[in-house]
């Protein structure tokens, strides 16, 4: 559709069948790693949407399920901090995943509520992981061991003071 | 508040005034080069928007105004598949731009409108450029150029395929 712009002896249609192949000009942003964290980002997502997400579990409702099986009767604030959201977003988190019956709210000691798996957030956990391992050899399937590593290294230089 | 969870003795009180440093378990996340992506874009993120994003630009919304400025006239359809979003997803975030004033749709030949940048949108993404290479700079100050593009060559390594 855009194509005139690049090139103005070719025909939108003609751009259309050879795939729009020609590149727009993206100025300053591919000097920026976070232009670059940004594309990688997308591109994750979608591949976990597609691969893990049936029912509609993002990578961020499949964190907190993690954390909630690896710290039964977690409360909502501790779990708000590690997941680096205000409370008020994580509310409708917890509320969604509560609507799904995968997690409830119950007594943690004798003064608050925490929360737990139920057996069915337990159950598809366990399915989640498996095709969430799967997700990941994908993400990872052309880098060797040692740069897996390295990737791992060199992000956790990155604004260390932030997280 | 949570701090009973991993030390009985502990008050939480007293772990507040600690900042609460005792780590929940985090389950398989750190072996999910995903996770550390997630993090990672978080901390840039909001570094972003403390420093770049007085206005309330988004690293999403610069990135559009760079690739309009960059590309004069440049359709709707094409800028959103350069930003990877489909085209209801782009139609708001044109309307916040256009209703900014840094944005206007007009004429680019004869049969379609384009995207422009405003005198204004010029000015404010001159300023955005600095703020944004003040933003990189720290990002990226804890590596050395040779581990920059070693890591950029790394991502660019991940799910090829799906950009």
């Amino acid at each position: 559709m855009g194509a005139r712009l690049f090139d103005v002896k070719q025909s939108g249609r003609r751009a259309r069948r050879r795939g729009e192949s020609r590149a727009l000009a993206l100025g300053i942003l591919p000097e920026l790693i976070g232009y670059h964290l940004r594309l990688v980002q997308r591109a994750i997502f979608a591949d976990f949407a597609e691969s893990v997400g049936a029912e509609g579990i993002s990578p961020g409702l499949f964190g907190v399920l993690v954390l909630v099986e690896a710290n039964p009767g977690l409360k909502q604030q501790r779990l708000a901090e590690a997941a680096h959201l205000d409370r008020s977003s994580l509310v409708p988190v917890i509320d969604k995943l509560e609507a799904k019956g995968l997690v409830e709210r119950r007594a943690a000691d004798r003064r608050s509520n925490g929360l737990f798996l139920t057996a069915e957030g337990t159950a598809l956990l366990r399915s989640l992981k498996r095709r969430v391992r799967r997700h990941e050899r994908r993400v990872v399937e052309n880098l060797s061991a040692r740069e897996q590593r390295e990737l791992i290294r060199l992000l956790g230089r990155i604004l260390p003071g932030k997280r």
